[in-house]
């Protein structure tokens, strides 16, 4: 390998990959690679980074959580002084604007992410220790090992494999990383790695705590997962890939954590639309249109009832699609992607209303899709359900008018499991009828149900599902956003049983240091 | 179908199966068939169950956690009241003693699931409710949806598919069951299903919340796992139908929890076993017969140091096991296996010590096979660690001696995941530097870490961890025995994001009614 292919990290130092291939970056808004490039890895450095994080798992196991925490408000801290480069770079190499998606609100959320992660490493409540005094038998959610996450092209900071959600929460649950860059923002995730390797040092974490890889080959991706080290997997991405990993992950009986895909439906109910409808569709085409329609909240599917006020508000969407300037999509793949999935749908019967096609003159250039707006009836989407269902990752959008409640409730039956489900109903209670009857239908298909809002903002709250039924995740129990909750994913449950009071981890000895911890304690919740 | 053949309960009622075949239970303790005929149901008997199910699972959403509560308590009631009727039939059908054993034990322990699922179910703070006000997002852990119950052979009450801990889990989570019975006792479950309808009836439960089958093809098995009704299956049995049905759920996105297979290592250091030979040979093997060996903790791998104590602790467990009458087996299949599988361990390279053979004499009739003791070293463990690791369900356990530290290291970094370790460690100290050199290594295969004990004792306690790392189970971060723990397996993570507060569920109002439940509100956990 040339020394110029950029070195991979793992237990503890930057070393040159084992690789026989490179690629490089492409910048979305232009369509031209980038000149750096970085290794796909071969077995040899997926085997070094699992040694280096089965010897870090047993040193953390005796660090204090004290530790843990500082090394993520110290991270928190590098993101933030190193900023300017980082946003740059991702800019770069997304297409998304620095202002105000990557400086202004994702690199902020990135590092209030960890800093909330910290706080939950320290405060151990979730950790939910269990202490039957009697009868000596204590449990608590311990580390559950080597966690692989592998981070989505869409969020390049928010959801890094080496900086996100899960790798937050698989720290802070007290567990290694193995952090698999995304190939389209090698150099970002190169930036951050960086940050994590200054806060390490500096917070004293056992080398291979933290490890980073930019790419390797799907054979060898698979193996990784089933490797008998790895305690758990984090993914968040495209369905087919997801899939893949599922079944190499179960087969070894492996806890995998995927986020795949969701349509997002958004209802709106009659009384609710009537006389809103230029406001709602700001509001849906605003929703549709953030960040090029590529978040996994983007609302794709939109039902309402069939006649004018349907006929209004779309009209009025399509005006605002054909008004508004496509911004880049991430990839060229994602553009063939968008191109083929509207063309499968009007293929199964969808009417075009705006864009279904690629832009391509000398003033856009990049990967450009021009807003797209696509109309059918129930009646065409119960005739094949699955054709019309599925999802389009990107400035598409499909509104679906309905004839009556039937066949809302017909379609609400059909749909496939999701992370959200958004509802708009009068205030003057006129709607309430057919809210409920529908609600308990679309709530037991989404993990997050709305009000008369866009399922767009995913709040980085305690309260927050970002999570649903199959196929929008693997597992309707856990949260990838949200702390503490997305924790104890990373988390294995162990009990003690007659253990010797010296030989327990110190949150379940009779006295506890920290007194703000929560432990259930022969049937009751104490703190301290 | 002839009339004779025992009804299903399907929605509500007691009705004849679509049956094309019966079976019927046999005595293992004669080896003689009993005379009842009960259904093998095809498909439109699950079809029925599982759109009786859905109902049910509407309804039951809507009734208070009271309800649920009332159910479990008069069921538990039930129980006791019938117990002599339910444990005569139960000993018939499994060869089990009625004292100490199934009335004095089992019956018990069943009951006293049911009251603490019940208190549970009212108490409502293992829902995690949690709101965030200033936002309006508020979340719990909300029924998953129809829960299929997959009774096993060894517990016909404590774990039987319609009353044991995953049946009073399933219920208390708000969510419908169908149960399976276990073929090898289906008047026990059908007795059981009887008290469960006079208790459903009396609190008002809705149909369809409580259904039993008493067996399935194996194909409509795999599709009832399968279908898009399901919201999560529980299985406690064989390893290779555990990974059948695993298969068949993993492929849906169906979450499954598998109880399957463990072999539960008892590690004797050395200062802890001189001296005390005697006394812990006879420690061993009443947890190694308790049962015929039938639980899923009986210690099927015992390590310790070669030399003199190994010989004589040994000796002595060995005289114990042959002086000891043996007791039934479950099964004839299960006589075959057992045989077959210690049969497999001589070929593997252990050595016999005593029994390795079936009793088949007049006085001695039934499923019986001699209390067997086998003997390996860690060099042949070490060369076939798969063929020597195999769990032997019986009354067989083999006993490996190890040469010193880093032999036994070598067989702990080999095990596959177990319910249970157990190391017996001297009380001054002279064991320890191995026992933490061999804690940590332990720690991360095992659910439930044991010290100076036997693991056959599984207390239902809120502490308590009955699952570990695969295979012994599916996911390591559950349990299926200890309340509340093992209710959370059959729940749904459910946000409301800006929801009107009419339409939220009672616990995520701002005022709740049951003053016991601790809610997190604003960051802060607070009761009622």
């Amino acid at each position: 390998m040339s020394m110029e292919t950029a070195p991979i990290w793992i237990a503890g130092e930057w070393r040159q990959a084992t690789a026989q291939s490179t690629f490089q970056a492409t910048n979305p808004a232009t369509g031209e690679a980038l000149s750096k490039r970085f290794p796909v890895s071969q077995w040899a450095d997926c085997e070094a980074a699992l040694a280096a994080a089965v010897l870090a798992q047993t040193q953390l196991r005796s660090q204090p959580s004290e530790r843990i925490a500082a090394f993520l408000e110290a991270y928190a801290g590098g993101i933030e002084a190193a900023a300017p480069h980082i946003v740059a770079a991702a800019s770069l190499e997304t297409g998304l604007p620095i202002a105000p998606r990557l400086r202004d609100v994702e690199l902020p959320r990135t590092a209030n992410q960890l800093r909330q992660a910290a706080d939950a490493a320290r405060e151990q409540s979730w950790k939910q220790a269990t202490l039957d005094k009697p009868r000596n038998i204590r449990s608590y959610l311990a580390s559950i090992g080597p966690v692989l996450v592998f981070g989505p092209n869409n969020f390049p900071l928010a959801f890094n494999g080496i900086s996100g959600g899960d790798f937050a929460a698989a720290i802070a649950a007290g567990n290694p990383v193995i952090a698999k860059a995304h190939p389209l923002h090698p150099e970002t995730t190169r930036l951050l790695a960086e940050q994590a390797q200054i806060a390490a040092t500096q917070t004293g974490m056992p080398a291979g705590t933290l490890q980073m890889l930019y790419a390797v080959g799907n054979d060898d991706g698979l193996r990784l997962v089933a490797d008998s080290r790895i305690g758990a997997v984090a993914f968040t991405g495209s369905r087919a890939a997801g899939l893949r990993l599922k079944r190499a992950a179960d087969e070894a009986g492996k806890p995998i954590y995927l986020e795949m895909s969701s349509i997002n439906p958004v209802i709106f109910l009659p009384a609710a639309l009537h006389g809103a409808e230029a406001l709602l569709a700001t509001e849906l085409a605003e929703s549709c249109l953030a960040a090029s329609g590529q978040f996994c909240t983007s609302p794709n599917l939109i039902l309402l009832w069939q006649g004018p006020s349907a006929d209004v508000l779309l009209e009025a969407v399509a005006a605002i699609f054909r008004e508004r300037a496509p911004q880049p999509l991430l990839s060229f793949a994602g553009l063939e992607q968008l191109d083929a999935g509207v063309a499968a749908l009007v293929g199964a019967g969808a009417q075009w209303i705006a864009g279904g096609h690629r832009i391509e003159t000398p003033e856009a250039s990049g990967f450009r899709y021009a807003n797209t707006l696509l109309r059918a009836t129930a009646t065409q989407v119960l005739a094949a359900p699955h054709a019309l269902q599925r999802e389009v990752f990107g400035n598409a959008t499909m509104a679906v008018t309905v004839a009556g409640l039937a066949e809302l409730e017909a379609i609400l039956n059909l749909l496939e499991g999701n992370l959200t489900g958004s509802v708009y109903s009068a205030a003057s209670g006129q709607d309430d009828e057919i809210y409920n009857r529908i609600e308990p239908l679309l709530r037991q298909k989404v993990g997050r149900l709305l009000n008369d809002k866009m399922p767009t903002g995913v709040a980085v709250s305690p309260a927050m599902q970002h999570g649903g039924p199959f196929p929008a995740t693997s597992h309707p129990g856990f949260t990838s956003v949200g702390i503490p909750a997305s924790i104890r994913r990373f988390a294995a449950l162990q009990c003690y049983d007659g253990v010797r009071e010296d030989r327990l981890p110190a949150i379940l000895r009779d006295s506890i240091a920290n007194a703000k911890t929560w432990r259930s304690i022969d049937g009751e919740w104490v703190r301290g």
